[in-house]
């Protein structure tokens, strides 16, 4: 492996190798707007809330209980418990949280970590089961993973510290146990292999590298036990290279897929990057949601067949969303396709967004795109079930989805830019600075409300170079234009719009992005949305809430109207033309299957309904929801009936 | 309770009270058509399949490992296990086996049996969890109730036996422990109540009667632990009394409304019974298939909220069919409406009958309306998970399914018709003989192939009395007649058609059904088959399937056209007017989902697409297969698209 070097970039990734470089968090700051006040919600509530709600349940004081010898009595939580510390660890790091926080965690963990290096409160101790005695769900390497990522976070992000230093112990000891001759196998929930690889990257040890490599590998030939769920589960049916699509546990699916990528890149192994991309391809064609949410079955929170997307049962996990942004940032630095940048979008605003409360002390675990029946408000001192609730619940029995929120909002500028030998370019837009390589940029945009972007020259060297930005796919079917510095405009297609120039400061290039509402129609063979229409305002999906229409109604009784096309609102929502089905109406039939025409629905009164973004729904109190809204009754069969 | 003044019906269930009264297995013979095939493929092949079965995967034999102390090592199998040797010795003692192969059995569970009446194979002998010590998920009294369902179909259908011993000795030490002053709580999976209010109508015992009682009334205040499926998961939510919709586990739920409709009935609570028949009405309003399958989730085998029932995760169980039949067949004894008997058609012929293979030897645990992928064949050596097959499976690690598919079919001639003072009430039809108190009528039918029901009075009584048959309400729309026997004919309405003289020997009266094919249209209110049509024949739902269609093409190529009539095909298929997308088109798009317009889907060329009956799919090999299929493409709007 190529030594890293450019010093330790302060990122979650990087790479030896690629298109793209990635910018670090010393070189962009978003400075505000929509994702500027995800941020400061993050930092200033999610953390503390994470950190107060695994005291209260015990998942710190699994460390203390290890070290005390008390875990057979004491240990609380699932398996994996021990991989939320180290998540709200990293994204502490990232967010620059004050040292002795991390530090003070970090001494909880560090007298828990064997001699050997082994690290772990769920296995191997008095009353446990031993180490390693159970890879199809145990999450031992899992955790490692985790940890792992949180000690490289420590090192790029305040310099290597003592959490960086346990990372390396447990990594040795994962070399050591589960290299060649050693375990023949693979964790049941990947996550391993990118923390190897990054870990790889930020120490330059080469034998993380071949671990993680030797992990991925492996998978797919059957290692790991035929459970219920069948091996594809844990994607152990196929290897990675041979596969054509995610299957299986989506966050399992789309986590092992960015360890694959890592390896790809770090190795040149281009097999082994064009399968994921592959994957990556049919997976967004054929079993990704509206929102990006990826994951259709509750049962076993897996990806479905393809089109098999009901939107009432998506399960869409916030944690599937994470990792598809992971996966996604991946394959954009490695080839740098901006399609890659486009899901990333999507995904952010639609899910990622989705799941926190707008005070960031509840989360969505399931992000479901239809939601029929008001819920009840999740209690605020116990752990609630994790797909159940109509509102985000503030902690959860498994709760994955909140710390790995704090740990992607934390690191969310370094997902904005990057840059090449050519230049620089800009993948996400928000209010922003921008300072790499002797080039300075000032993004100002009221983005996604707004759809102009201005990007003001600050400083530049005298050379030409180039300024890339992204037009999103969604402006697909309007037209979305370029305004130079000398005020002369083109319309740019989606995709890449670029200039190359020896820029001067002051230069000030804007990117006008048509946000307007628009229809948006599904594939005809996701039959579970057919004769649907949804809105998409920019990247933003749009939905219907009970709270917005007249008194007692539910979104189920919105139709709206193919023929008109919906318009701004006040306060950034959207009117939808279309109508209300009046209360009670259709009448309810004993039994809901009839001979055509039995069943007409009458006409109700016409009018706008009033649409609000998906991200911001349930923040005011019990709802329903959809965001598909059925755009036409089935037409009528005049057909002859007379039978017998 | 009043003493059971008729003797010992051979039925399953024999109420002291109500509107109409079974008549047993000796009163009505099934002589041909549709359900004699599936009873003698379940006589000849079914019961030896499931014994073979049980003994091959060691569920036999625990009872033998539970008298030898070896549980710990040896037993095999679900918690519940023992309940399907119980299950099938019911169905071998309705089927009229050789009795030597129920006293095998018996020999092989009476020693199994504690002094104080306890039996069971899971709990309570060394190395195993105590007694009780997990009523939410432990089946001990579960499996009482099919035991105790077992001894009363020895002592009805053979008379009491060493069987009928064992499950009286079981009924009173449940009574001992879990009556006042015991145990106070309920079992996590409902049976015994249904169970005990049987035995307590063979043998006249009032504290059967009133154990069943006190079950009923404590659940639902929240006794059993809040589980991650919430407590309606197992109706302990809210009490039967108050509940307005079944939910939760859908076996469990209707196991429970079946023992509660059971103890309305012979307490007299006439609350209890209005409370049970006015959820009924809203599950089958709601949250039933077209096939009559009930239960949308897979996960926690649930019933979904109102109107989410979708055709391609239906999970639609096997169980929960029978389930469905045991309820709707209490409901119309105790009030006598043909709307019961309805639903339980369309179930039997479209869930209970879908579920075996036509060699009786593979089985449906799952019953799906929509298989997009081919599946694998099952391995026919070891069991099989329970819903993920495209094609039955020989076995299941939890299988429930198949003895009670078994046990139905057993009894499957109780269910055809009743008697009252007035006379006699055909609800199903078939090829029967019926002799009960002076009357003997011979029913000729090819049902449900043709609609012709033919009736003959064979013997009659001198003085008048009333001939009831049930015109289906599938009829609605079309026209249903009655010929008399002196050949006049008059249209008769969904419901019941009487005719009352004193009939005479060679009377033929003859129920005309119009069971030309139609289209069937979902209720607007569910999203998951909008803008599609099925097509009923008859009660029979049909489905297209892929063996069907040219060389590679799937069932997610059919469309359909509303605007013409489906017609009777050759061998009982049906031809629907309708058309195949080319192969590959609609075009796969890098996203599926765009602004209206973009994607429009060429037209194919037209024909008929084959149909055949959704109970005899998949027993050609691997397929796809759908019930729903699309009717037409979404209209486009020529909206105005210029944004920016």
């Amino acid at each position: 492996m190529k030594e890293n070097t450019e010093g330790s970039p302060v990122v979650p990734v990087a790479p030896s190798r690629g298109r793209l470089r990635p910018l670090g968090l010393d070189e962009v700051r978003i400075t505000g707007g929509f994702w500027a006040r995800s941020r400061e919600v993050n930092a200033t509530a999610t953390l503390d809330h994470c950190r107060d709600w695994m005291e209260r349940v015990g998942w710190i004081g699994n460390f203390r209980a290890a070290v005390e010898g008390r875990v057979q009595r004491d240990r609380r939580g699932r398996e994996f418990a021990d991989s939320d510390v180290y998540k709200l660890i990293e994204a502490m790091a990232w967010a620059g949280r004050h040292d002795s926080e991390v530090a003070a965690l970090t001494e909880t963990i560090a007298p828990a970590q064997e001699p050997d290096g082994y690290l772990g409160t769920a296995f191997g101790r008095p009353g446990q089961q031993p180490r390693y005695s159970d890879l199809e769900w145990g999450h031992e390497l899992y955790c490692y993973g985790h940890l792992i990522q949180a000690g490289v976070a420590q090192a790029r992000a305040g310099g290597e510290g003592e959490l960086t230093k346990i990372a390396r112990r447990a990594a040795d000891h994962v070399c050591a146990t589960f290299g060649r001759g050693g375990i023949e196998s693979v964790c049941g929930h990947p996550e391993i292999e990118t923390a190897l690889v990054e870990l790889a990257r930020a120490t330059g040890e080469q034998r993380y590298l071949d671990q993680a490599a030797l992990f991925v590998d492996r998978r797919g030939h059957g290692t790991l036990a035929d459970i219920e769920f069948g091996r594809a589960y844990y994607q152990d049916d196929i290897p990675v290279r041979e596969a054509t699509v995610l299957r299986g546990h989506a966050v399992r699916a789309l986590y092992l897929a960015a360890g694959a990528v890592d390896v790809a890149v770090e190795t040149g192994d281009d097999e082994l990057l064009a399968a994921v991309v592959r994957q990556w391809e049919a997976t967004v064609a054929r079993r990704t949601y509206l929102t990006g949410g990826m994951g259709s079955h509750h049962r076993d929170e897996s990806f479905g067949d393809d089109f098999v997307l009901p939107p009432d049962r998506a399960y869409s996990e916030t944690c599937a969303g994470v990792a598809s942004v992971m996966l996604s940032w991946r394959l954009l630095l490695a080839t740098g396709e901006p399609r890659f940048a486009d899901l990333a979008e999507r995904t952010l605003f639609n899910v990622v967004a989705a799941s926190p409360s707008e005070d960031g002390r509840a989360f969505f675990y399931a992000n479901t795109l239809h939601r029929r029946r008001r819920g009840t408000v999740p209690p605020a001192d116990t752990d609630s079930p994790r797909a159940e609730s109509s509102l985000r619940a503030p902690w959860f029995a498994v709760s994955c989805c909140p710390t790995n929120v704090a740990r992607t909002l934390a690191v969310l500028p370094a997902y904005l830019a990057t840059a090449s030998d050519d230049g620089i370019q800009l993948h996400q837009y928000a209010d922003a600075e921008i300072t790499t390589g002797g080039i300075a940029l000032r993004v100002r945009t009221d983005y996604p409300r707004g759809g102009t972007v201005s990007v003001r020259v600050a400083r530049s060297p005298d050379r030409p170079w180039t300024l890339s930005l992204r037009v999103p796919a969604w402006t697909e079917g309007a037209t979305a234009r370029l305004v130079d510095a000398d005020g002369t405009r083109r319309t740019v297609a989606p995709g890449t719009a670029t200039l190359t120039r020896a820029f001067r400061p002051g230069d000030e290039i804007r990117l006008e992005l048509p946000v307007a509402p628009r229809w948006i129609e599904p594939d005809p063979r996701i039959d579970a949305v057919r004769g649907t229409l949804a809105v998409q305002r920019g990247p933003l999906v749009y939905c219907a809430e009970s709270v917005d229409l007249p008194d007692g109604q539910e979104v189920d009784a919105v139709r709206v109207d193919p023929g008109a096309v919906p318009v701004d609102g006040p306060d950034g929502t959207v009117v939808a033309p279309g109508e209300l089905a009046a209360p009670g109406e259709p009448h309810d039939p004993a039994w809901p299957y009839r001979p055509p025409g039995q069943s007409a629905v009458p006409a109700a009164e016409r009018g706008g309904v009033v649409l609000v973004p998906y991200n911001s729904w349930a923040n005011r109190g019990p709802s329903t929801m959809r965001v598909w809204l059925p755009a036409t009754p089935l037409p009528r069969a005049d057909a002859d009936e007379s039978t017998a």
